[in-house]
């Protein structure tokens, strides 16, 4: 039979997926609403936050909660004080979406700069990060993890190449610097999301492993 | 006598100050570097930001340590687990610092663009918000977080007139595009550094008063 602890650590885990699928969500409509040049869909990206914020609370009190009620151990006591990380991280997830929502919404009303190849492919890759950093977190999975950090340079180099691209074409004509302006800051919101996720899934080679590869990032991607 | 279980909650505020003034200086820095045309100080910043992550480290295992061996109650396993989401924010702050002297290198090689005003200013007003967000927290002082968060708007709006001002230059002539580019997200970081100290601030007065106040920010600021 279940402990009732375990069915605490278990309604905290349920209420993580349910975080990171909305976040999830979030980014696959902002990115959406930009493709589609949808505007509708980007105001429903920025209403949906509420969700996150409310989650992030919920989630955050259940691990203070479990942390003082319970006094867990070893493994349990670092998967609750990673969860307090990785629902940080998905709440800046959360608000990135809305800062590429917030930035189709004024793209939407002129004509398109150029047809999207670059920033569609880089949206690919984050979210798959986005996902496979919660599932590499759940499920104790270190080498998925592992896997997320590997695409982060990819991700690195879309943006960089995303913004050189942009320049020429403000270069071109200062008729489209506004519009390659707000496509340069969704590419630099989407390669940070690739960040969070990088943290997340860094986190969970650090429990799973016992092994730090934090902060590795600056010397391989700059 | 002091308790053992007070020393060591001492020896992590002790850290976290030493963290947070860590970051203070690469800040200050980093602005200095862009500033004054430093770019050797602006490497100094990137080389330093090491120190910054040690410490995060240390403070994070200092933090599971205690709730390990000591299972602290109420207040203190509040303190300890904000800790854990305080030191998140300014390792992020760390790597924004970094970021902008990245920036400032190339910038550095060109002539300068124009006098350099408002961003100075955001600068100043993003420091003052770092120091007293962590003053804030060591104290428990509810009312110097809030005014750290009152003064987020001024930074956001400095954060939109510069990067209206950028852009004229941007349409004006070609050649200022790639230094006016330089200069926005400049502007972007260190609206970020004073978002990341908002956060911690919100997490001061949560403690404090054990009253929500996160995710004000969207409805407010945008």
């Amino acid at each position: 039979m279940e402990r009732p602890f375990d069915q605490q650590l278990g309604a905290l885990r349920k209420n993580l997926i349910q975080m990171a699928s909305t976040v999830e969500m979030a980014i696959a409509n902002a990115v959406k609403s930009l493709i589609e040049r949808n505007s509708e869909l980007a105001y429903v990206v920025v209403q949906n936050d509420e969700q996150v914020d409310a989650l992030e609370l919920e989630i955050d009190k259940q691990c203070i909660d479990l942390l003082a009620l319970r006094q867990p151990l070893a493994n349990d006591l670092r998967f609750i004080t990673s969860a307090i990380k990785i629902i940080n991280n998905l709440e800046r997830m959360g608000d990135l979406a809305v800062n590429i929502a917030e930035r189709v919404i004024p793209l939407n009303q002129e004509p398109q700069l150029k047809p999207l190849i670059d920033i569609p492919r880089m949206a690919t890759i984050t979210q798959t990060m986005v996902k496979d950093s919660i599932d590499a977190f759940v499920n104790r999975d270190a080498e998925r993890a592992r896997s997320v950090y590997e695409r982060d340079s990819t991700v690195d180099a879309l943006n960089d190449q995303i913004f050189r691209e942009l320049l020429t074409y403000m270069m071109e004509d200062p008729v489209n610097i506004t519009r390659a302006v707000h496509l340069i800051l969704i590419s630099r919101h989407l390669e940070r999301i690739a960040d969070h996720s990088t943290n997340i899934a860094e986190e969970v080679v650090y429990i799973v492993k016992a092994k730090v590869v934090k902060h590795r990032s600056h010397s391989i991607d700059k």
